[in-house]
């Protein structure tokens, strides 16, 4: 292995070894998986002291780039595979949904990268001491049943801890009300594939959650989208679609939107739930943020106020406690609940008894309450960042939301901004976020951009912003934006 | 609580009282989750000793009927629900594979029922204590990444060791051209949106894994049966049937069939591989049980052998380690598998990171292997007590297949036997099997059984076996099998 370092440079060999290693790795000449040399091969290799190759490799650990493991050796990290694409493989590339949501799941494990690109809780407050002691509680308590098959509908205990969850966002269902599900998208899946049949409409809110434009066009059920204003959906917009739509249903985050970050007012849900009622409107809400709120107490749910059954509720985990346990749910009547019960035994027959029992567990002791409440002034001083820094470093043309909950802010450029090319360099210079188009279900000429602030640290926002900001002032100044050579922007992903 | 006890009866006042409430339990008087008395109420209430009502309490424990937790109390067990349904809810019952599905599923949880009903392995047997070493050591190697969300392809190492075991199965792919999934019904699902629209067909083996058949009717795809004889499926079927249909696809189990046992012979897979490049037919093997071979080495995959990439391979680890990992895969052309990615995308996004990644680390220490070598002399114990005892008990006209893998035994018995009674007759006196007609895609005259060996000892098989060898021979004495008053089968799953 050759690489060049430069024993007058001011930067430590220590870092510039480590620069060039991590270069090799982000232009793939060095495979995920690749064993790298030993620190006394390496360092005999470039006439470097041990210690020197110890500390480069000890940094690429720390950020993600390696993996070492005692007795085997070192390896380059398995999970930066997929993250550098060929170049070619980026021309003529399109920002589909379906494209996007791959982009932003791979990206996230960018290391290095300063991303608001995705809706993610904060890593590093993960509650891990607790979730290992309950998943080891559950399988005291429970045996071997916690690795067998359980039913469909998923664990009596956790459904009755769930009853007493939603019933905090003003709900009412009992556990026979309940289906677990893999998450909520899990959920929006099921109740697509219950509900619609391809060449169906579906109204959702514009901008909306990509994984739900993706859910429907997988399934060739048209999308249609209603706008939301600061207030949230427009209802005018809704009773129009309904004189011209028979759709099958509407889905709807009310509280803390992804991705604009707008709750919608107590009147427009009341005119909301009317029209759902005087129209036969099964309306879908997925309430995943309504945890977050950071001002005051969350509007209570929408399901709270439904009389009349119109309203199938969803939630998870994902956003209020970790994504990695795949647990969301359905509150729902229990013809449906049935139904789908029938559909999640013909999709993978059931979600793990361990995993489900341990949640249980962990709810019940008091850790999920404990741990959101830790969280929330967390949240809320990241949000205050972004949008301080976007003060004080954006053009005073583009605009935003200032969300009060939720893990999204909602930017608009000014018109004719090429969010493509923005993207794009905003990458390779280590910064992602998620351009606005791909939230939308039918084309929106508005530039837009969507910053989740959740997984990031104030300071870190704040330099994301910044360097932005530099990008949009180049462009206000005169300045093209257009795409960089292609090989600047590797990684791309 | 009223419990009576009659004090000049040979039968333990402990055992009486624990009667008395597991038919409490049965009934659906006491609920799941009700807390039972105190030790100490109930002692004192029934006028016996608290070591009498304990050791009831620890029986019931012991059982399944009973929760303790310290410092709350004695529950009725949780997932004892839905085990007792009203009788009303039995009459006019049909036996579809979406009703039999659900009902196997819970029917495994009633405590006391020898269970012939489910292809469940050993769970006395599960390796809890390594699986919770290698999820400990997946946290402490990945961190917080194991909580978060990952790629809808799966984590690369684990896609790595699974290049490795199925090379084992003599199928060679890369870790790009695999896919994991939530196991292999999964892999049956995703490959059925896939490869179909409703109105297509699909060719199955008849009789063939229920799970399969409730996947396509939910999907409105037809499901066309061939027969299967003691060779498998039976090529001349085959054949005929593509000169007649256009299927999307034919889903086969070579190897240790789900529910016949049998295996398809050499001459007949490469027939198969010859028909499937003539005729462009795409061919779904599930291996699932290609690793519990009981007499030498098991078949190479059918994939082993195809030369021109028609056959799609799908296998899991529910039954050669824990069903409740909810961990399968498909291995499959890269442009398969990346379309396989977005509908997973479209489904519930990714199979939880730390699951994935732990099972790659309990392959890799050996620990999967060293299962399997332990668990294949108990498996072949059970099926040499099940088959050893229907010799001894069952009456000459019943015929069965011998399984040399897997865990299932398909039997036949004599035209006209009401099978629908037998299994109510059955269930209500402890004994739960699968009647055969579920595995069908076409109606099939002939009156079969499955029973699946796995679950349970060689004792409790034999009694099992010598219970319905009984019910058999009243009927061929010349009494009826007519279903009994509905009061004596509950509980009926």
């Amino acid at each position: 292995m050759q690489i060049d370092v430069d024993r007058s440079s001011r930067e430590p060999i220590y870092r510039q070894l480590a620069a060039g290693l991590q270069q090799r790795i982000r232009s793939g000449a060095l495979p995920p998986q690749t064993r790298l040399p030993t620190v006394r091969q390496l360092a005999e290799q470039l006439g470097v002291t041990r210690l020197t190759v110890h500390s480069a490799y000890a940094e690429l650990q720390s950020g993600g780039w390696v993996e070492a493991t005692v007795g085997r050796g070192t390896f380059v990290a398995a999970q930066i595979e997929g993250l550098i694409a060929p170049p070619e493989a980026q021309l003529g590339r399109e920002l589909t949904p379906a494209g996007m949501v791959a982009d932003i799941l791979r990206m996230s494990q960018l290391p290095g990268m300063i991303s608001m690109a995705k809706a993610d809780p904060a890593h590093e407050f993960f509650p891990l001491r607790n979730w290992q002691r309950a998943m080891e509680q559950a399988m005291e308590s429970g045996g071997p049943l916690m690795m067998g098959y359980t039913t469909a509908q998923g664990d009596l205990r956790l459904r009755s801890t769930l009853a007493e969850v939603i019933r905090e966002r003003g709900v009412s269902a009992g556990p026979d009300e309940i289906i677990v599900t893999a998450g909520v998208t899990n959920g929006m899946a099921l109740i697509t594939d219950l509900l619609t049949r391809p060449g169906d409409t579906v109204l959702v809110e514009q901008p909306t959650y990509l994984g739900m434009l993706n859910i429907l066009s997988s399934r060739g059920v048209r999308a249609v989208g209603l706008p939301v204003d600061g207030e949230g959906l427009v209802i005018e917009a809704l009773e129009a679609a309904l004189r011209r739509e028979r759709p099958a249903y509407l889905y709807t985050i009310p509280t803390f939107q992804n991705p604009s970050g707008v709750s919608m007012r107590p009147e427009r849900r009341a005119a909301l739930l009317d029209l759902a009622e005087r129209h036969g409107l099964t309306v879908v809400e997925d309430d995943i943020y309504g945890r977050l709120s950071y001002e005051g107490a969350a509007p209570p749910a929408l399901k709270a106020a439904d009389r009349s059954g119109r309203v199938i509720y969803m939630s998870s985990f994902s956003k209020s406690l970790m994504p990695g346990l795949r647990i969301g749910y359905i509150a729902a009547a229990p013809e449906l609940i049935r139904k789908l019960v029938y559909l999640r035994q013909a999709q993978d027959l059931c979600s793990p008894p361990l995993t489900q029992r341990a949640l249980a567990l962990f709810i019940e002791q008091g850790w999920w309450h404990s741990h959101m409440k830790r969280m929330l002034p967390r949240y809320r001083e990241r949000r205050d960042a972004l949008v301080g820094a976007m003060e004080r470093f954006f053009p005073a043309e583009v605009r935003w939301t200032r969300p009060q909950g939720g893990f999204s802010c909602w930017v608009t450029l000014p018109p004719g901004t090429a969010v493509t090319d923005l993207y794009m360099i905003a990458i390779s210079r280590g910064v992602a976020f998620t351009p606005g188009a791909v939230f939308s279900a039918t084309p929106n000429p508005e530039p837009h951009l969507r910053f989740c602030f959740s997984a990031e640290p104030p300071e870190r926002l704040a330099d994301a912003v910044a360097s932005l900001g530099g990008l949009l002032r180049e462009r206000g100044g005169g300045r093209s934006l257009a795409a960089p050579a292609l090989s600047d922007y590797v990684p791309v992903v």
